[in-house]
């Protein structure tokens, strides 16, 4: 079932939609802008104005609860959720260059339209932008500054360790985990705290709310893995089973290849060849995951992920209103398209 | 001839060399962390300790010099050095990948040694480590990240230009002197600049040195443009006349395109077939090049660069040692090697 996104995504996103053109006019060149409108979403190839519907904005919107949930206004999370969003889709465009991926939301990815070079560049300004968005929004984006700069070097390291794992045998699963918590968890535990940060929370609320996105993270990059198994191509815009198709060591994968059953061995045969390229091998590798047993452990993982993000706001003495809404918000983000 | 180092180079080097290394220590993954201290000369390819001999230090040099002469001490400047260090390398080694040059300093670059993805992580991790030691340096390095971040948008706006040109015909120098301004001038400008500001001097001081240094920084880019059509390889750690073999539109070379003579159209018909393989080639090329003049224009406009960038030191009220060691370091960048 695909879960109806809450009204908060929507708020979220009107929020932050101005703030976030108001920064990429920070880049100085004009074919970077448009590269980055491009990636966002808000133009097309030759730099019209179109909407094909950015992402979910679920980090931005995490950003401006962050603020209420630590005391301020949603405004006081604004220049965050802006940094946020802008250091998420620089590690896309620069991603999708080292991963060799040739679409994103059923278009053809950045550096397949503007070549590698000019990806690389309008990443590196969008970063630059990112910081330059709370350098200037005064003393709250400056106390947020640490809490950004340290989440873009874990996302670094992250997708360092990806591109190491991708090349290796045997990988572990507690490797696979500890590369998630970098490539995914790290910025959406900043996304969770930052606004807090910058509204000038004190150091329980913050901790607490990191942690909340942490495990909120770590969800989000399970289900993110299980619909690279089984996922249908027109939700997810990737090739159906895109993972399984590059014989990626996905954290149900590993699972699944770790499990010491027959179906665990048939696997790990098949994967022997990978890249897949005949249909059939791709449906049976599916077929073994699963048998395996590597998709109910992911689905349980991730379950068990979003119980400990809730504990942890449980236990934070917040504005209601914000909690519930950060509550409603991670629940989708683990229901989502399952 | 080759111009000694002047000895305020080796001062600066000291002074920024261990703030470097613990800068360095906030990237969080230990191969990034390696290919930073491989660019940098510190390590070789298995990540042993060795000294190749880093950069000249110009930069840092500056920014410590700059503090100097913004009334603060060299220590004032340190932070802010180490960030501009930082920078330029992050923006070489993405620059390499870019422009796909294989050899710097004499060993093959990063991407070659470590793998496209692993280099673009690693210069993502660098610049992050910049603003870092900006964030936790106080209120001067707070101060400073403006006209740091700044830089860097023109920095990467100069480096697509120069993408965009390169594969263009027709280029004017106009175009060619704008895209040298951001590729180069302005990370020059803000080093000279930077350290003042990081010291709490007056905008009158910090507009001084920054016109200074964009000054130094255009005279700068026009001797690497002579260097790169007469270079010696064993000084350059290029392969000789690498500008020439390319086919690249630097200054000089569009300079003698511009010049209408017989030589400027037996020069455009030799690069009809650039990058240029036979040796004979490469040499008649580099003749037609200074037959055209392009090789004076560019000297002359180096000599007229320096003298406007030392008018703005002698308009400057600042102390007499910094200011005597800022000359110096101007004169030996625009006479080194020629």
């Amino acid at each position: 079932m695909t879960a109806t996104p809450p009204r908060v995504l929507d708020r979220g996103r009107e929020l932050v939609q101005p703030a976030m053109r108001a920064a990429i006019e920070r880049v100085d060149d004009a074919l970077l802008r448009r590269i980055a409108g491009y990636h966002l979403g808000w133009l097309d190839v030759d730099g019209a104005p179109i909407d094909v519907g950015g992402g979910k904005a679920i980090r931005p919107t995490l950003a401006v609860l962050s603020a209420e949930a630590g005391g301020g206004t949603a405004g006081d999370g604004v220049p965050a959720a802006v940094a946020v969003e802008l250091v998420h889709n620089f590690s896309l465009l620069h991603d999708d260059i080292m991963d060799r991926d040739v679409e994103r939301r059923h278009r053809p990815t950045g550096w397949v339209v503007y070549g590698e070079g000019q990806a690389i560049l309008a990443g590196n300004a969008m970063l630059t932008a990112a910081v330059q968005v709370l350098v200037d929004s005064g003393p709250g984006g400056q106390r947020a500054l640490p809490c950004l700069l340290a989440a873009v070097q874990q996302l670094i390291r992250g997708q360092s360790e990806d591109l190491v794992l991708e090349g290796r045998p045997g990988v572990g699963l507690h490797e696979v985990l500890h590369m998630e918590a970098g490539k995914t968890a790290a910025l959406l535990a900043c996304a969770s705290s930052i606004g807090a940060v910058a509204a000038g929370a004190g150091p329980d609320v913050v901790a607490a709310l990191a942690a909340f996105g942490h495990e909120l993270g770590m969800a989000f990059q399970l289900i993110d893995d299980i619909l690279g198994i089984t996922g249908d191509a027109a939700v997810t815009g990737k090739s159906a089973s895109s993972d399984v198709r590059a014989g990626k060591r996905s954290a149900p994968i590993v699972a699944a290849l770790d499990a010491g059953t027959d179906a665990a061995a048939r696997l790990a045969r098949v994967f022997t060849d990978a890249p897949l390229v005949a249909e059939d091998d791709v449906a049976l590798a599916a077929k073994l995951i699963e048998e395996a047993g590597g998709l109910a452990w992911a689905a349980d993982e991730a379950d068990r992920c979003l119980a400990r993000a809730l504990v942890h706001l449980d236990a934070l003495d917040a504005p209601p209103a914000a909690v519930a809404e950060l509550v409603e918000l991670a629940r989708y983000v683990v229901e989502r398209d399952l």
